[in-house]
């Protein structure tokens, strides 16, 4: 199932080059960088590129090809797709454009190419995408430049299914570099004239390395079968959705030839579903990342918030009720066992301002007493903890309420305020320690309604 | 009027200290890093702190003084009111904690201080605050710790009133750090029980290097008099209210006692006022820091978007239509003229995804083109551009881009998209030269949407 896709023996890059200038470049170049299948870089100018022979068309390939990459201009590829499938490819990624996406001459030739690849048997995949990156392999079947990727892609858990070229390499950079999060396989889907976003999402759904499912889509193929696979796995599906309004829909069209639906239907159906939307690319990274730390909630209770900042607090509890999230109310006894922190004349309340209280005792004591009486209260099902950012806490200190989080799991978003430098450190720290960790409250807040929704609907046990 | 909180000619510090770890101390060091007028810590415990002679109380020190600075526990509050009218004092600044906030005791306290100050016609500032910052003349009447806020103070043209002592220590780093953006004067009023929003606002519309006003607030002590304040001013004025929420409301109360009235008649005078309201800090200075710029606009028309990627071009129409801003619509001309750059097989439309034009000709000659072509339409009032995060764009060319929004009276919001250090150094670049630049879309919409509301309501000309 698409594993020629994923893990071809052979594949052929028709449209290689060696200047490095040009995506045929870096596609080449990306291949040979992690994948051990054998690799045929295809090219009438060329005998050889990066030390490999090349070959003028796929005919002279010796031997027959699992996979094609094609990035040529478009008029070639219903002519490729038959001599390919005289050498047995199962499926061509292609990267090109000038397809549907820009008029009919275009569309034409999708036409053509897709029926010559239904009578072979041959799946086709984009055109007009990036092709896919998979992080665990280092397969990086893509024109991404190869001078980019490797300085920041890490393998981790979090599959994306992009349907943009730009907007998936920028999506990749900012998630790998806007705190601590891996991804499994990054997939460009572009015009999908065959391979959908629901073929990926089945694919991933089954994939092992694959434990969150974060898409940028422009329409759905077969809504019923996106959704009924959303809502029959236990793994988070995030999606925004791109051309919501008719203006938006009018570029989705010429961007990616997509038509979509309504709008609305389409909204209430990924409610249904339990697919969780969102509305902005940052959004979207900022879910995935917190949605791969792992962390499991119990719905039921309330929030609480620990807080440096009566302000910051008044505030957090405002955003938390414009999304349906309530402030747990904490007991007596969590109130009391925090109070000892206090001074007499100064009672904690919630939000617990803590101000107070590090005034006497320290960061790391108030803080570190606070979470464990807040953790411990029944009334409570998640956590916002707003971190002031100071060299005073350390590593230990996150490592110390990682541990508590999974003993209760409850789960726990920071927010980390204060000079840039402290505060990219303490997202750092509080990332690396499994945190999602943000410098925006507004960010906490939607992250965290999202991991409640999520559990709502699909519970743990 | 309130010049001698802002310009005393000498200054009694209640509560000095020389132990490092104590507020006492920061105020003292902050105010001697700028302070030119004579100083006077009072403190029972020392005779001399930081090289110069310390009082045991008031009226131990010789001569007048125009203003005093609070910190020691409440309960001193009232006999020191006192003891400073015998001095000649006009105005106290209380950093101190413990009086309505604090429960039923605070309270007597408060308002006995407040009764002895009125019969003396001596002014209170706070209590339960953090002072002020006067950033061009480096007047730091603040706790706020002496190591953290050289380094990242700059002069400008904002003016901060906020009330929350440790909101207003992070807003003032947040909105620092976080691009290019100076302050006038940051001011912390916490209880506001005497001086108010409204007197802090009257005075930043009055002082010339104040051209923009943001406020976090709690509650309106007098809302008819803010809104007024705030209509008749061309200065933009951008609020975020704290305790919007029934359960915010309360978190306010127990902060800085305040009493928040109905909300949704709050944000109603707000609008007819001009305000421009936002929800969260990070909006607050972003939208500072766009209004900073000074970049003009004349409603009329519709917003261009010029990008590198189809999709973050959707999902920015979409987030527009969210808030009611208009997609431009472009000139037939303006469209010929962009597609010069683009192959005949494929013709701009808009959103203008320019990203086929740029492998042709490079990142600057396509989009300077552009925004030159779209600038120049009539049909547009304002500009989002999405840039990508490149070290093929140099200043030079953010520089070429101002003068035109310059000479156009356009405003332009830039995303900078792409690899984390890439992005920095751009939005640096960007910032210098005069843009607002952000790395979320979302953020984009928002300052743009601020821009135009505000000069709907209060038109240039």
């Amino acid at each position: 199932m698409l594993d020629y896709f994923f893990n071809p023996k052979s594949l052929a890059i028709i449209g290689a080059s060696s200047n490095t200038n040009k995506g045929g470049y870096h596609i080449l170049k990306n291949v040979t960088a992690g994948f051990r299948g054998k690799i045929y870089p295809v090219n009438k100018s060329y005998t050889e590129i990066l030390g490999l022979p090349c070959y003028p068309d796929v005919a002279s390939i010796p031997g027959n090809i699992d996979l094609a990459i094609y990035f040529i201009p478009s008029k070639g590829l219903p002519h490729t797709v038959t001599e390919c499938a005289k050498k047995g490819v199962k499926g061509i990624i292609i990267e090109s454009g000038g397809f549907n996406e820009s008029g009919e001459e275009g569309a034409k030739l999708q036409k053509l190419a897709l029926e010559n690849a239904a009578k072979a048997g041959i799946r086709l995949w984009g055109p007009n995408c990036m092709g896919f990156i998979d992080a665990h392999r280092t397969h990086v079947f893509s024109f991404i430049n190869s001078a980019v990727w490797p300085d920041v892609l890490r393998a981790g858990n979090v599959g994306l299914i992009v349907q943009s070229g730009m907007l998936s390499a920028g999506f990749l950079l900012h998630a790998l570099q806007e705190g601590v999060m891996g991804v499994s396989k990054v997939c460009s889907i572009g015009n999908k004239c065959d391979i959908d976003e629901s073929d990926i999402l089945e694919y991933m759904i089954q994939d092992k390395e694959t434990e969150v499912i974060a898409c940028y889509l422009e329409s759905l193929v077969d809504g019923r079968r996106f959704t009924g696979l959303a809502k029959k796995t236990k793994k988070p599906v995030i999606v925004i959705m791109g051309g919501r309004s008719s203006e938006g829909a009018k570029a989705a069209q010429s961007h990616t030839a997509s038509l979509s639906g309504n709008y609305q239907v389409t909204s209430g159906a990924f409610r249904q579903a339990g697919i969780i939307e969102v509305f902005d690319p940052a959004e979207l990274t900022d879910m995935a990342r917190a949605f791969s730390k792992k962390m499991i909630c119990h719905p039921g209770g309330g929030t609480a918030i620990l807080t440096f900042s009566g302000g910051a607090g008044t505030i957090t509890t405002d955003l938390m009720d414009d999304c349906g999230l309530e402030l747990a109310k904490l007991s007596e006894k969590t109130l009391a066992s925090i109070a000892e922190l206090f001074p007499p004349w100064n009672k904690p309340d919630h939000p617990l301002d803590l101000w107070i209280a590090i005034e006497r005792h320290g960061y790391e004591k108030v803080f570190k007493r606070s979470f464990d009486a807040v953790i411990n209260d029944p009334a409570v099902d998640s956590i916002i903890f707003h971190s002031y950012a100071t060299p005073l806490i350390g590593p230990k200190f996150f490592e110390e309420l990682a541990a508590l989080v999974k003993k209760h799991e409850k789960p726990v978003v920071i927010w980390a305020a204060g000079r840039r430098d402290f505060a990219d450190n303490l997202r750092a720290m509080a990332e690396t320690a499994g945190f999602p960790a943000y410098r925006e409250l507004g960010r906490c807040v939607t992250v965290l309604n999202g991991i409640k929704r999520h559990f709502t609907k699909k519970p743990i046990n």
